[in-house]
């Protein structure tokens, strides 16, 4: 999708992918092959005026050491370093006064019952590192069930790798984002805050704007763009909130385009991927305001029987006002393979659109046309 | 632009360019290059499940012997011979009722001084093939005039592969368009009539909905979709008007993804990129619709200098609401290089904004931001 803006404002976008059937590399021109984490980052990076990134996999060290060598890399490396590591997160923004929950670092199952004596059962354990889409999460019920998971780590001798973490469990009413773009210089702007509806930690549907009230909205705007502006992104920031009590709770920063900014491809008068483009080739941002009053983006994922969504294609184009999104990627169950983004007057309305055709290309529902 | 539509919907676009820099050769993965009217041609349709065309600049006959062996063309080689001969659309469509001006075939300058007599002077002289953004139409202004055209047709021995013709001068009060999608079985839709502005036979720019009275726009939007189904099209076919006496005359048609629908892709709620290769994949067609009050685009052409207009992308992006859109062309002074698009709630508006940003990129006005 970054590369459907690119084309649309003349940018040169290479591409490094780790194979070549991945679905952005099926689609662009220019597509060097390599593992994030091989020599062919140094060689990739080298070839570019500026280089951004569309996923966290890529060693934060290995980005210091090429900033350090000259290469223009946005967000740059800190910003990179902190984005992939739950625990610096969540020490530097909790000192830094935004509202992280209770946390605690964590090394043996004892640290995870201490820590539920004084916040309770269940508690949040967390991977530092490496955790997406809902891996890397465990909500443990109690002492027993904390000495099981830290064993399994023991076990696959992980836990020094993981960095663990706990967190105090949160009674979450809705999970919320916002989007915040920002140049080099420092100029930010933040979409509308959105509500984002979690299945088994997978994004499954987003609305906008998220049906809270407007004040709470707007702080987690001013909240999204304080943080950007501490973490020093360039580029966007993916800021997911929870709310629990009528106050916001810091969940989860992405320092890239973002599940969260699909529906800005429709939705707003500027897409994330066109505004990501112009945040790190430092351009002018553009206008973030919804061009309608209601937007709904349902996810497209990927049915038991493993069958390619595009062969309910016409079955979704059937819905009225179906924007369809597929990935290119191989359909697995469960994959994320594709979104559906429809734009309207009333929430209920296009949210009832975009289901019935993000169910029909996951081959969930019977096409009915 | 087909291409960015052609990712999204997962469908795999192969390209046939005459050339590696041409610009959607630069930004496609599989392209094959030859020229359509090379031997390139036949290998390239025979890979492919369905072919269609973005220029008129194909030999039907090629097409016609394409579509005999098997091969499915959409639009289709008798549709294409139709529209690439302004000879046989006056024909055919006068003779099935449609509002074409007074013309005749022409094979010296006598014709056109006896047609002069009768509709009075001046009179447009158009070649039967081969014009394009101005060329092939020439405006005659007296006998002598007339002379001076057919002699210089002579000498260059055109006159037969000119296939000329003589119309009447119609006094235009503003030029209008249709588009419309088709689909084999003969579903279509039309867009909102739009006005065109022209300047040295080119389009300048684009407002919708055209500025004229309801009844005379849905006039044109029968007119449209009539001729659709009588040229039998499928795909999109773009249909120009004049208003004229407050009537229709109708101008020339196109049938591929045309400039007067450019403004689809933010304006409407499916692109007519989208919707060109929903029609001819034979899937359902989307929504129409405006998806505010007023939308303007206006073309970028090139610059007296001859530069390139990414050179002054950040100024233009500053215009609010400004969506580019480069076509990675190589500049020359005069050719479209691109165009820019603002969605809004009044006209006057959205065509100042799209002005200044597309002046910005043509480098006729200095930035100011």
């Amino acid at each position: 999708m970054t590369y459907q803006a690119a084309i649309a404002l003349g940018v040169d976008l290479r591409l490094l992918a780790n194979r070549p059937d991945d679905g952005a590399a099926l689609v662009a021109s220019d597509v060097a092959i390599g593992a994030p984490d091989s020599p062919a980052l140094e060689t990739f990076v080298a070839a570019n005026d500026v280089t951004t990134f569309d996923h966290e996999l890529v060693p934060a060290a290995r980005l210091a050491a090429l900033e350090a060598a000259g290469h223009c890399l946005r967000p740059n490396a800190a910003t990179f370093a902190l984005v992939q590591n739950k625990r610096r997160q969540r020490a530097e923004l909790g000192a830094a006064g935004f509202p992280v929950p209770p946390y605690r670092f964590i090394a043996a199952a004892a640290d995870i019952s201490e820590f539920a004596e004084m916040h309770g059962w269940p508690v949040v354990v967390k991977a530092g590192r490496g955790g997406y889409d809902g891996r890397g999460v465990w909500v443990v019920a109690d002492a027993t069930a904390a000495r099981d998971l830290v064993a399994g780590w023991e076990t696959a001798g992980q836990v020094n790798a993981l960095e663990p973490l706990v967190e105090a469990w949160v009674p979450i009413e809705r999970e919320v984002a916002v989007l915040v773009a920002r140049r080099p210089g420092g100029e930010a702007v933040a979409y509308p805050t959105v509500e984002t509806v979690q299945r088994d930690g997978i994004c499954h549907e987003l609305m906008a704007p998220a049906p809270i009230a407007p004040e709470l909205a707007r702080e987690a705007e001013r909240m999204a763009l304080a943080i950007a502006e501490r973490v020093d992104v360039v580029g966007l920031l993916a800021v997911e909130l929870f709310v629990a009590g009528g106050r916001l709770v810091l969940n989860e920063l992405a320092a890239r385009p973002h599940n969260s900014g699909h529906y800005t491809i429709e939705g707003c008068v500027t897409s994330q991927f066109e505004q990501h483009l112009r945040a790190v080739l430092d351009w002018p941002l553009g206008e973030t305001n919804l061009v309608a009053p209601a937007v709904a983006t349902v996810n497209v994922l990927g049915g038991r029987d493993g069958s390619d969504p595009r062969e309910r294609l016409p079955g979704a184009l059937a819905v009225p006002g179906a924007h369809v999104h597929l990935y290119g990627k191989a359909a697995r169950p469960g994959r994320k393979l594709g979104h559906v983004t429809v734009v309207g007057a009333d929430a209920a309305d296009v949210r009832a659109r975009a289901r019935r055709a993000a169910a029909i290309l996951s081959g969930a529902e019977e096409e009915t046309s």
